[in-house]
């Protein structure tokens, strides 16, 4: 794989960052724990809704209007303030503790990073400005600049283009089974982080390499070339 | 609206059947409550991920996968088996009280009236049957004779190619937005039928019509005529 892959891109949200703090933060918000995976989950499903037919809309607004009716629902008192708090401490959480040897490390061996998210570019700079890692990547590239979001074929191709590379000198890395699925599609390599031991959904196209920790990600690069 | 529109076309889980006692039958098996929502959440995040990219796999499929997991997360015994119980009694739900006449008015007003589901035609058919009202519609689609799920327009415009008539002659009838917001983009005339009394989400392409039951939908439609 090393031989010819040039630039590795890295899905944001749990794929480098850990979100498992939000369900604390939504509990203290009097909301319930299990309201943060239901929200993060319509607001995707939404996000792709609109993918689907070639629309698209920001990361943030959809996430804040979904929770705003999570928590009204819920009961939860002045839940448009709390929704807006809620979605925006997605720009404040802790990197997963593999993530910064393993991003020296590749970058150490030559390749190329940079960053697709969903979200706004603006939360790949707070993870990394205060890990100290800001400095090891080219490029934070958001879907807010692309025609629609992952996993639609022209966010990878806008990534693709920006870095002025083909598709197929490109590796996906991201811990979301629909994101590898849209890479792969789009012509991309890819690589699935599995941290928490999930099976691969059988509908969705299956990863090039699996690693269980960012860790694992330069020797499975190296064991390909 | 009544001049030029030839066909309704009735989305099926939520729309006509009521799915609220599927939160029970989660507890009944063990599950939390509110696995129910994150379930059908997911499993449309992953239906329209495919979706975005021009792919397609089964709704009892996803279904059936996603809840394996989500049961087996939460410590549920014999997950899979529970999982595949749990989907199938998505086929025996009760129609939502407000149907049953008001299909009757609309096809006595002279409309031709369909379904289209992302899921199994099979459940329209057992809604139907229970009810006495599978005389009442000419066809009961199924977008997996489609290119892809709804809200790709493609769904769509099968569903208007199966008919024999234009996307424009057509009204979708849903209660869920992404579907309002498909149908519109793709030509179809829309009614949202909103009975919680929700908010229309911003991001989306809105409806022509709303109401709050369907008994209001025959005076909506001879009211825009």
């Amino acid at each position: 794989m090393a031989q010819t892959l040039e630039v590795i891109v890295f899905d944001v949200n749990e794929t480098l960052s850990d979100m498992s703090p939000i369900a604390e933060r939504f509990v203290e918000a009097g909301a319930p724990a299990y309201m943060a995976k239901l929200w993060f989950a319509t607001l995707l499903r939404d996000g792709f809704a609109l993918a689907a037919t070639g629309d698209a809309a920001r990361f943030a607004d959809i996430g804040t209007e979904i929770l705003t009716g999570l928590l009204e629902a819920a009961g939860v008192a002045d839940p448009e303030g709390t929704a807006r708090r809620l979605a925006s401490s997605v720009a404040d959480l802790p990197l997963h503790p593999d993530v910064p040897d393993a991003i020296r490390a590749l970058r150490a061996t030559g390749y190329r990073l940079v960053t697709l998210t969903n979200g706004a570019a603006q939360v790949a700079e707070n993870l990394f400005a205060m890990a100290g890692l800001r400095g090891e990547f080219e490029q934070l590239l958001s879907v807010e600049d692309a025609p629609a979001w992952k996993p639609h074929p022209s966010s990878y191709r806008y990534a693709a283009q920006r870095c002025g590379v083909r598709e197929q000198e490109m590796l996906l890395v991201a811990a979301h089974p629909w994101d590898i699925h849209g890479a792969a599609r789009g012509g991309l390599r890819t690589a699935w982080v599995n941290r928490a031991g999930a099976p691969y959904p059988s509908y969705l196209a299956r990863p090039e390499a699996t690693v269980t920790s960012l860790a694992q990600l330069p020797s499975a690069l190296a064991g390909t070339s």
